[in-house]
């Protein structure tokens, strides 16, 4: 029998069991048709990731493992799945069952690290383990098996210095004379721009670590705000790497004897969002060819926002349409994640509004061939001018200039009531991070795909989209106007975004360092960004809190997102930041 | 010397390092001239709690520790505090520093046991500490300290096991022939209703263990969505206690060997909710005497919206008012926590509302004595259906239904905007379990007052408001017919609530079962629910889910809220429940 382990790179339904488990029975066939000895599927397969609360319904864990226990299969499997407590007063374990045709299944293995930072709250939801899972034959083979973050500590650039190392727990336990085949990885590793070469490093430091192979079976598409980019790898204690595709399911086959003779077989329900969709074989002194920024960041935004509309029954999304690069952009992710027949966009010209503006979201809807409605806002807003009276004119400028948002949020929230459909929120992070938008307005939506997108990545997205048309024979979607003009919210006469911010490449590096990289004030000073500037972006982040607090999930592409892992108190007074 | 420990139930603000130490030195200058010889203070009370995502800036930590060491009192204190963590890769402590005058401080102890399930989020956050908190000689007492949680897995009434108890900890050190004078407890120890008797009970249990006084700090007022009640207390081996007031600063004084000398001491600058004000001592076979549901729920409501605000920096409120049950109750609370002057209602009936909403909305803002503004949403409604067209005609009903509740959500926003207030949406519990509310139309607003409140509680609220009116000598705010009248949304001719929802009190039980007791479908049923309408109830539960994530933070009264402690995947498909 060959020695050939078949990584299940799935997309599972958050809380749909039964269909999880349809498909990783699938999967199994599949790799056993095609010679596999062994298949794992990744973390958590069976519930998908994140759980979240699910798990602390007890019925839920029950249903999951028993699901996993009984799942039917002609070669052996390592399944992922939440675990019952051990007694009382406990919480669930993050585990892996092993299944052997013929035999009973088994517990494989707890995971013993649970990251709880930044969008990980394992420590809320699981009870670690202290010992590492080591299955002693399966099909002939001795295999280690380890859970996601268990493998990264080894690594060292984890936050945190969890002070037990399992992939040192299982080399010693080979130092004494039991060899392993191979050490596996169940993960849902969750995506952010360049994750994949974190992810190739820490493979390769392990099977250098354990002297065998190390395999690491990722979660592929996108549950809520987390997105999973699938390329699931081996890696060989020379250097030597295997990496399935991204952003598309389908088995990885690794015969463990022989790096090039990976196999990579698209799952038949899969859609692929990736062109190559090949596997990567790379040599101990290379590394894997990356996808550029533009590319990747709009594979992740139409996984995310298929996903999500898929996993929750919407079949359909409305947006506002202002001829700026963020709705135009958001407009085309929503043609490939939905198909353009299935999007609606409004274009809602206030008396604030350019020509061109209207000229280009036409021109946008026309290239993707979407439906575009044009509503003249301009009835409606002198009504709640009227209405208001006094109120909007001896106020504070910025409720007239609301006015406009909210109409529009209202009309475009109308048309996805009266149709069943979505509407998505087409705001950008950089905007996000300094409030500059409206709640209850532009920022309407159940979802804002680009809400973790920065204004520059926004405009690489764009050049992406425009060279796939191009190279398709298409017209581009997005105008040379809507890529040159300067940005404008267009809710008050000749207003730029540049009136009210800096420069949006000036803003992003601020930004980016503070949120990103965790620069304080000082710091970005001394990085040579001007302290005026760097004092009032901040200020304006934390001031903005309140609207983040509302707002809709954006699937995360960077490092660090809003959300989850970035809740700031409310009512603080940030004195000095 | 007296052996007096004055414990500091102060108000602090998350953020406001500077504004807290001043109030602790103020207050424990204040414990000092009543003969105090130890003052504590609240857990974190240097950061205010909870401080969240501050405690990622490794700036704000040390700020806070090195604010905490330079206290001047003339009193030794121990005062809670973030405290940097212990080497690289590591979490901060949360912990407290003892201030002896004339010596340095140093570290009394940092928590050992770390929250993390419903709103608690601690493992989040700090690294536990593993022995216990033990100040060998502090004005000739041996006094052990604890941090909150340290207390609670003693009484056994936690969720988690934690596998260690440092109460036990504490009473072998004094087995071991150290005896110590009194532990003391830092406590951040955030409401609920009826919370006050869980915690005089740990305070017995653990007095009781270690056979010396047990003493318990806690704040008092909001911080975002958390509540804290105060009542700090201490308890002795016999079962005597001494409880402080809820709902307001001051110090609780107590005499270590002689519980019926304890006295409490208003704090100058703190406003009291709390009509009596004063010190209980209770025997050891009675139970501390409580306020009733809507006395006590009335206090948390206001405190929660009057420190919202104070602490935001906002100083007015709008708010629609409708004549129903939830605006009435609202406008009050408002009228309570910020002062009539400054809180605007906005009546705006639509061709659906009844003559009596605008009449009852009028009766109620002219008991409050506050601003009642009419504006007639006819005209801009007619205008938005003409304009939308056949989208609404032959659309789903509900997108009509939801244009009126998002005109009036644009206008009291413009209302806010204009005069820099804050919107308050005046939901409650009930309701946005069901999703019986319009996202961007009655959700507007940046505090939901009553969001954890069922609409049972919503009409004792009512009651209570009413009779504090009435033996004041003043007109009851919320109307009889308000009071009686079949809760209905207004939205279509003749619409009623129950129409869509079982009864209030059928489906507060439903939700009460599942939400808060943790009780399955099945359960409900045995229990004698009705299985279609606990069904249906919990399908609306989870299928709403998408709009809670877009929810105000509401101040936590129950339970087991929404947000924090109750976030479900979104895009699950929650078979069977």
């Amino acid at each position: 029998m060959g020695r050939i382990i078949a990584l299940l790179q799935l997309d599972p339904t958050v809380g749909d069991v039964e269909g999880n488990i349809a498909e990783i029975e699938a999967a199994a066939r599949l790799a056993a048709e095609n010679g596999a000895s062994l298949a794992i599927t990744s973390e958590l397969a069976v519930s998908g990731y994140p759980p979240r609360d699910l798990l602390l319904q007890p019925q839920f864990v029950s249903r999951c493992a028993g699901a996993a226990e009984s799942i039917e299969s002609s070669i052996p499997m390592i399944v992922g799945t939440p675990l019952p407590p051990v007694g009382e007063r406990h919480r669930p374990g993050n585990g892996a069952i092993r299944i052997v045709p013929g035999r009973r299944s088994a517990i494989a293995t707890r995971k013993q690290l649970l990251p709880t930072y930044d969008v990980f709250d394992e420590g809320r939801y699981f009870e670690p383990d202290d010992n590492p899972g080591i299955l002693r034959q399966v099909n002939g083979m001795g295999i280690g098996v380890t859970i996601c973050e268990d493998a990264w500590q080894h690594a060292g650039i984890v936050p945190l210095d969890y002070g037990t190392d399992p992939i040192e727990q299982l080399a010693n336990w080979e130092h004494q004379g039991e060899p392993l085949a191979a050490t596996i990885n169940l993960s849902s590793s969750p995506y952010h721009l360049h994750k994949e070469d974190t992810r190739a490093g820490v493979a390769r430091i392990c099977a250098k670590t354990l002297e065998h192979p190390f395999l690491l079976c990722n979660q592929v598409g996108g549950n809520d705000d987390l997105l999973f980019d699938g390329r699931s790898l081996a890696a060989w204690p020379d250097g030597t790497l295997v990496q399935a595709p991204g952003w598309c399911m389908g088995l990885l086959l690794i015969d463990i004897d022989n790096p090039a003779a990976a196999r990579w077989i698209p799952y038949p329900d899969g859609e692929c969002e990736n062109c190559e969709c090949s596997v990567q074989v790379v040599s101990p002194d290379a590394e894997p060819k990356i996808q550029s920024a533009g590319d990747d960041l709009l594979c992740a935004l139409t996984t995310g926002l298929r996903d999500y509309c898929r996993k929750s029954g919407m079949e359909r999304i409305v947006l506002g349409m202002s001829g700026g690069i963020d709705s135009s952009v958001a407009a085309a992710v929503a043609c490939r994640a939905l198909g353009a027949d299935n999007v609606v966009g409004l274009s809602m010209p206030s008396r604030y509004s350019s020509d061109h503006s209207i000229a280009d979201a036409k021109s946008t809807a026309e290239a993707l061939e979407m439906r575009l409605e044009v509503l003249s806002l301009e009835e409606i807003h002198t009504v709640t001018e009227d209405l208001l009276g006094e109120t909007l004119t001896k106020g504070e400028p910025v409720a007239a200039e609301n006015i406009q948002a909210r109409l529009r949020g209202l009309l475009i929230m109308a048309h996805a009531n009266a149709a069943g459909a979505m509407a998505i929120a087409t705001g950008n992070k950089s905007e996000l991070a300094q409030g500059y938008c409206t709640l209850y307005g532009d920022m309407v939506g159940g979802y804002a795909p680009l809400g973790d997108l920065w204004k520059s990545e926004v405009y690489a997205v764009a050049e992406t989209l425009n060279a796939k048309a191009k190279s398709a024979g298409r017209t581009p979607p997005i105008t040379r106007s809507t890529l040159t003009k300067p940005p404008s919210a267009e809710l008050a006469p000749n207003q730029l975004d540049v009136d009210t911010l800096p420069p949006y490449d000036e803003l992003d590096r601020i930004l980016q360092g503070h949120i990103e990289e965790g620069l304080s004030a000082e710091e970005l000073v001394a990085a040579g960004e001007d302290a005026k500037t760097v004092s009032e972006v901040l200020k304006r982040l934390y001031a903005n809190e309140h609207k983040r607090w509302q707002m809709a999930p954006s699937a995360r592409v960077s490092r660090r997102a809003f959300g989850q892992g970035w809740r700031q108190p409310l009512a603080a007074r940030i004195n000095g930041s």
